[in-house]
């Protein structure tokens, strides 16, 4: 049976929402097992709380734990029994182990991805890739948003073939419509890095690519993917999950104000809940760490169990729809078999 | 009498919308009078639509337009009659014109501000600086949001003194608290530019340095200035756009839907006006472009009468303030008098 490994110990809510939320990804979805790795006890207790199927959870005590506090590259070299380095060594050994999720430490995650499981041949640097709601009711692949703080050009054509497979695989997109993050439409926007990666973006015949796009045209706009250097990925990223933060801290301020507002917010509450659904980036799972050999799912570090679940059906799913496979199959179909880094 | 040029041709809504927004400005506040530069015949036409004190208006007629297909150094070097050259030659000549307002090409803005009316001594590069509104109902000066998309460290580093010297002009911010948008909240994020503007802005007696922020802090977070190169704040800022047009899309959409829905609306819409006008970025004005020897304020391409208006009113209070004064002392007094580009 397909096992999807889950990182017990990191993000702030471990392991309690961690384990409620796989355990309610495995009720949603047959055919798959769920491996924890962490502190046994811990998850056994949590387990205990909640009705489950028992031949479906595995538990793989560990006894130590990566926080945000280690520096990434020196945690897994030294950490070697904690929860994530074990997770990743099991997903590379284990043909069973489909995938990883985990919501601990960004920079843990990553460095462990490429140090422990590998990226596949060809891929300059994985990314990062989340997808942001849109206003079509759909979501915008955002890649690299945040793996890769310095970029050349060919990293951004590779984010662009990355993000067009993961769309292809796993939400049925048949053509992605690539767009390029940059400060302008016009094709000579932007610093020699994105001029470049307009130029290459645009040769490639193995994506669909629309030109420069702006920051607002990640939610409003009509791409499917925003190809981004992790710098300026990371802060568009952020942009937007402050601006759905603060909308949200405004609303509840004004229909908390008095009981007239209170009664507003009983009428309303429907249209509200439809907004609130729509922003909700919970429900749309983590960022895919897309480059590496296996499924890598890395959710938010303050997820609770409703981001968590999504998070193991997404990586589950994933894997189901041959993500590895179909960026292997990208990248070696065209013309970036001749390139190096 | 303290004069406001006004570029009557610029923006998609000219000159219908910014005549009626500055008429608007004239009926808020006293003691100051508009100079329109454009197409006399047009600007008089829609004068003559709204009552007004003529003698607090004046128009210049000029016989062309830059729009946003020109180049804007070919363009400020031959049309010499246009809107936008007459305007700001004007506010450089005529020692009544106090600033000068535009909402045409953003490149032609920033040109014509740099060739034709001149940067403050000492100042490196001049930079666009919008107010994007937060979470604590007051607003986040951005700078720089698109001036430049290539920077060096002292650039940034002269970006927080402007902005920090237009929040004690404008908004009485005393000791305005600056943070340096990056990739994350710790000291060595970022790339090489980033860590060294960090250490830049750390020395900086003038300043008042909270440290690296992050995306989500412009509008959730607790600074009142957020420096950033331009290609980065140029992204942050339509990201947000992006965010707050989605937003106010499916509550349009939702609150459409049906009779219930729009019955819903009508309870609720005293806290959706709420949300609204806490998000309008209108009300705000335009960008402030820093570190021109004189005030020029970039309105929104799309800007209509009462996003004009507030502009208008912006750039007088910027003079009124002292801003460009305000500025120079704050680049001279301190460690900055040795830097050179």
């Amino acid at each position: 049976m397909v096992k999807i490994v889950v990182d017990a110990m990191g993000g702030d809510n471990a392991p309690e929402e961690i384990v409620k939320g796989a355990l309610l990804a495995l009720r949603e979805r047959e055919n798959f097992s769920v491996l924890f790795t962490g502190d046994e006890a811990r998850i056994r207790a949590e387990l205990a709380k909640t009705p489950h199927d028992a031949s479906r959870v595995e538990v793989r005590h560990c006894t130590e734990e990566i926080t945000n506090d280690d520096v990434p590259t020196h945690a897994i070299r030294s950490k070697r029994d904690s929860s994530l380095v074990v997770g990743m060594t099991l997903l590379k050994e284990d043909p069973e182990a489909a995938a990883f999720v985990s919501a601990g430490s960004t920079g843990a995650v990553l460095t462990g991805g490429i140090m422990l499981i590998g990226r596949i041949k060809g891929v300059l640097r994985p990314a990062l890739c989340p997808g942001i709601p849109n206003v079509r009711g759909s979501r915008t692949l955002l890649c690299d948003c945040g793996a890769n703080a310095e970029c050349k050009p060919q990293y951004l054509e590779q984010f662009a073939i990355m993000a067009s497979a993961y769309g292809k695989a796993a939400f049925h997109m048949e053509h992605p419509r690539v767009g390029l993050l940059t400060n302008g439409t016009e094709e000579h926007k932007g610093d020699t890095l994105h001029q470049e990666a307009h130029q290459l973006l645009k040769a490639n015949p193995n994506i669909e690519f629309a030109g420069n796009i702006e920051g607002r045209d990640i939610m409003f706009g009509d791409v499917d993917v925003a190809v981004a250097d992790g710098f300026s990925g990371n802060i568009a990223l952020k942009s937007v999950e402050g601006c759905g933060k603060t909308v949200s801290a405004i609303l509840k301020r004004e229909f908390k104000k008095n009981l007239a507002s209170k009664l507003a917010y009983l009428c309303a509450r429907k249209q509200i809940k439809g907004l609130a659904d729509m922003l909700d980036y919970a429900k749309l799972g983590g960022s895919v760490f897309l480059g590496l050999k296996k499924v890598v799912v890395k959710s938010h570090g303050s997820s609770k169990a409703n981001a968590i679940c999504p998070s193991v059906i997404q990586a589950l799913d994933a894997y189901n729809n041959r993500l590895v496979e179909t960026i292997e199959e990208m990248l070696t179909s065209g013309a970036l078999e001749k390139q190096d880094a």
